[in-house]
């Protein structure tokens, strides 16, 4: 289904009166509201194609209706909510899950809803059907030198795809590690891995990003053989410039202060891109800002923060992507409440009264430091989200349109009940 | 495949001489050996049917080959393993994945391999294809009365099923929580649950036992119903006398101290059973004893001590069974290596000088409380181990002999390379 | 010091417009405003005495200047807080540091502050210096019956000091534990602690309240005898009704779930108090809201939830108290944010739609429930709460109205720069 | 008090026959005994000065008697020690706790106990009476340069009390960090801290290193600027060769895989240091092996490989030291409890089977390496560790020789029943 654009109209129009009073009580209190509603209007988050469907877990999954079946439908989905939203401009494709076969109509397609296409994703972590190699006991770090090789050549692939839609940057995640100790000589692992990686470094494109991701655990539950930032900062910093660190939130051990190692990591240029989501004890993929809300505000406190010091442009020069697992939620709903915590948060930072905290530090005052945090964290930034949405012709409510427009159930009605994504 | 006794015998052949070395060793440094190896032969861990395959994560799985097709394969290859450590005396079936068709010829098969039936465990995480109604959203806490009604009579069929196998103890293990704050009345939850599990017990036969498991996070990631200790034992204490707690290694929050629960739960009268595996993380499922050793003797410590204080058998009132999953091992490899390291510390807990114990403990010594433990656990009572297998029948090395005659590739023979058995 | 009431009406004068102006947006988008602000009013959080100096860890404490000096001076300086927000109406001692010489005098210049005594806290986990005994083993568990018996009188001894100055409850914080495995005999810690309480429980005026306080982890490292909740139910179940649990949002093992703790608690009927803070590690005692706000106004979900499914007042029917500890903070500022941090946390609480989250959950909708939820967090209720300090007469910026009055620098010119109050 | 060595002879000649009799059946077993006792026999373990006392927590400290009142007694103390398992051959000192007013005469005393000096360790987390700055936001890291100044001319003035001794290494540790989000501009701190630290470095003698230590958590609750292997491995790289991470076992988030992050520092030239101790749940500074002795033998099995693969000699190219707080036993018999666990854990790394080892992971078989490992692990060395000891001179039984001669009673009749040593 496609939305109409004048349903979006209709549905303002309904709720235009209440959205001013909010807004002019905004705008009345808070000088720097207009420099904000512009950087939320140029913010777009990436939807990755496999967040689309119901996620699971290893005991189960409970499927939803009206998923999709194609490449072609995923991008029918996220042009949905990117029409709802308009902060959801791109799409993070996963190989060998979203083969293109032909990568031009694709993207005349996504051109279509509007939507560029973000970094493109490699997968070995799983067994493909055809595959003269398996990946169970890793990949890069593997100590065949037949399994690297497929692995590298699967990486080259999807930048090959990735440079066939215009993208420009390659996400690898590896499992790769080991469950039990013993299993793995940390060492050769190490250095597997990295000169792995450096023959996916070289296929890169010049204007191309490598985004090395990091994870303290699962699938693998011993060891994980790029297993935290420091891990991942070494073969980015050994690999290149091209190279980077990718924070996914929930890939941490517990406790772990996410905002300082981004602080460090946008510090050190070597900060890459992002995945949004939350968790309360691992990597959960729960819906961003669900569960801990203040540590989303306080991540965006650091970016906004590094970026602007380093000159950086806040809408393009870092990957921004939802990386979520939809168990018991409608995933576009879930991917429409992540968006919107997201830009809560992004609006949050924005008005942190920058100069007041700085002096507050220098003075060595937490109190106050704290006060100034909290007081852009307690300040109710919703009416400039909605502003930013109208003005960029997005509902003023996605979720709201969303369930009044029973996008679900046309969904349903048009792929069937039973219909089943590729994914987690 | 069923293994010929004369192989074992032989097998044993080529190891006595270096087995009785080391034996004569311990019985000159250590009187209490005879008693020791006595508990061992007598201590019987059973398997659950699930455990037979290859296990896998959300990420994926890679099957090993020859694993069971049907009930009588897991049996045979249950009897495989209590052939080669003769500890490994009884199945714990799952249902539905293990309906017996035929619970007779079932029971005679097991019979023929020296195996009884364990604890029935329930299914109400998943959702079967001709189901009615859905778990998606918890069972025995359920707002529809329907559902919870499905999973209610779903555990009364699984008694059923246990009653004509000869088992006497219900195993309940919940998935039943919330993934996101907000989504679930924890009160309603809690009476709706207990409401639920009271017609479950009143169900059970009168020489039945119900366990009730906790688990502190997934699948569900914000709260589980039945979420820890404290959870179950209200759950048990308010069903009744034949209600007990089950612990399984895997399921609490990090650090937790799992000796102290178990000692508390055992003074309380309501330890029913355990679910022994190892853990780095959270719910890893690794093999007993391959990342924490040393708890697994402390917990053996507990139970030996409680056990010992209330005058139980240790062999048969508490329910003992392996819960694990084998992703990158074969399982029958990796149960090997469970009950034996299981079989390590109960011996080391064994020969525990309890009476220097108490007396360093009066004496507020714990200098000497810990010599006492360590001098134990730094003990190498593999002689003793190897010996109760001896007596019993078993290989003196069950996993040297699992290699030698090259079972795995027998049962790839026999059942195939590609054969996926139900479960996990 | 004192704080004039001028000052108060003054400084209130000077922020009225902005604050009326924020109130009627307010008033006229939520109808429900008033019975909140009452509800607001009526909340009172006690101060604990050993919070008004700085605190310290092992490595060091670096003391700020003006600490109270005397039981009377912490009283002024509770007085001061409540003066200025008119929600810290009550002061929890700790004996001995809080022995009050004149108990009549004391409760007269409580009086005169507005306070009254929360419940009165024990300390048996440091030795006095003229003590007989050690409590280097633990107190109630301890091994040896006379070290129990100088702890059960030193509680008896707490309890008349609280009756003489119209405290009606006993908070026993128990640091009794192990460092190492072996130490300790678990079942014989817990009987001896049981028959110890049972003891103070004989002593406890008919119309007081017994809270026993949980621990996971410090000062014992290795086990703590009361040391979840679980353990501290058992205990409040088996002492009898006047006996309950006290929660501190510090005590728990990492990732925990507070908030399902506190509904089931409350569900049982053994809920009795709580300690306020914050932490990210183990007992930060940070300021409360400061690291986990949402948590904080998830935990006010289900106190407000249960309190209203029982029928009890929100204001007097559970024991509210702040326990933190300010390292790096001015303690009274310290203070000031912890207040300000749970009466929004409360408020929000208290702007749930029920009605919509009951029908939200009851039809397994939980987005639905999230955005109810959300909803009421996003809100900024700092109208409210600063219309609630108004009409009680207390400052409309606590904070603000501290640092312009240079309170801190009178009590140092007061009472120096060295001092060093008693306490952590 | 001085130990005779008669004494070692006399209580040595009483264990012999057993000791033999458990090292023949050792040495016919296993052929590579001897190379493990001369390893052992080098391998010296430093033990700081501050661990010779009682230590406390916030909560308090319940010292013993018989403590060391000056240098000159904790170097007795050390000698003690070193005399009864000839295995804590070096002493590290804490300036300013260990100012030598006559470093030639202490150096004369240390020498004739059979110690060097190690590692020298500063302290800029505490105030000291006669500071003109404050370390109460910090020392290196701090927003005033005079502080900085007053932390960077401390460090040089510790290297300079090091040269004067022999040592040939400066520990920094830093408590620099934030309680409260907002409270430090990480970017700033990073600089600040790493440009103190760039004048400390340019101090260095030539043949010197600079260990620079990281910790998560404590004293500093939400951010540590020095907080993980990563950031020291940062600061390190940019210091240049002289500067090497060190590894606090008790310094890391849960669950976190110590031996990966060793086997990568070593792997990466950077590793410097270890200090030992154990822990549950933070920096609980518990005897080393006392709680998870397993993960010790990982750690060292790291070790030992990585040392072989370049080169190193284990002896001496790594600093090793005991840190811990000895809160409830003897502080000396914690520390011989600490060194034999570390001396076990070493031996048991020592026996593993290399070769076989490295097949196994090659053939990606984790059965066989777990195999390998755990028959290392269950193997009882102590018969080695003896050994190693009476060939040095020192006693068999260590601890129980001390027990056997009431030390801790003569240092109580020579020092006083209640001195109180400086330190934690």
């Amino acid at each position: 289904m496609k939305l109409d654009p004048e349903s979006i109209a209709e549905y303002n129009q309904t709720q235009l009166e209440g959205h001013q009073r909010k807004l002019s009580y905004w705008t009345q209190e808070v000088a720097k509201a207009e420099p904000v509603i512009q950087k939320l209007i140029d913010f777009q988050i990436a939807i990755p194609s496999w967040a689309l469907g119901t996620g699971g877990t290893r005991f189960g999954r409970f499927p939803g209706g009206g998923e999709p079946r194609s490449l072609e439908e995923k991008i029918a989905d996220v042009g949905l909510l990117h029409a709802l939203n308009r902060a959801s401009g791109a799409i993070s494709l996963h190989i060998p899950w979203d083969i293109p076969t032909d990568p031009n109509a694709i993207r005349q397609l996504a051109a279509q809803h509007g939507l560029r296409f973000d970094a493109v994703n490699s997968n070995t972590f799983q067994d493909q059907l055809d595959a003269q190699q398996s990946y169970k006991f890793g990949s890069l770090q593997h100590t065949d030198p037949a399994v690297r090789r497929q692995a590298i050549e699967h990486n080259i692939e999807v930048i090959r795809h990735g440079v066939a839609l215009g993208s420009d940057a390659l996400t690898v995640w590896l499992s790769d590690g080991s469950c039990f100790p013993g299993q793995l000589n940390f060492r050769k692992a190490f250095d597997r891995t990295l000169s792995s990686l450096e023959e996916i470094y070289a296929a890169l494109p010049n204007d191309w990003k490598l985004f090395v991701e990091y994870k303290a655990f699962e699938p693998n539950f011993y060891s994980m053989t790029v297993g935290d930032w420091g891990s991942s900062f070494l073969y980015a910093n050994k690999l290149g410039p091209k190279a980077y660190t990718l924070v996914d939130l929930g890939h941490h051990l517990p406790n772990a202060n996410i905002e300082q190692i981004v602080a460090i990591l946008l510090h050190q240029g070597k900060l890459g891109g992002f995945h949004f989501n939350d968790s309360k004890y691992g990597d959960d993929d729960l819906t961003a800002g669900s569960i801990k809300p203040y540590q989303l505000f306080l991540i965006f406190t650091e970016l906004v923060d590094g970026l602007d010091a380093r000159g950086m442009n806040h809408a393009t020069d870092l990957g921004w992507m939802i990386d979520a697992s939809h168990n018991v939620k409608d995933p576009l709903e879930d991917l429409l409440q992540s968006v919107e915590a997201i830009q809560i948060a992004y609006a949050q930072a924005l008005i942190v009264d920058r100069e007041a905290l700085e002096d507050a530090r220098e003075a060595n005052d937490p109190v106050r430091a704290q006060e100034i945090l909290q007081d852009a964290f307690r300040t109710d930034v919703r009416p400039l989200v909605a502003e930013a949405r109208r003005r960029a012709g997005a509902s003023l409510n996605p979720l709201g349109l969303y369930r009044q427009l029973n996008v679900r159930q046309q969904l349903i009605g048009e792929r069937g009940a039973k219909t089943v994504t590729t994914g987690l």
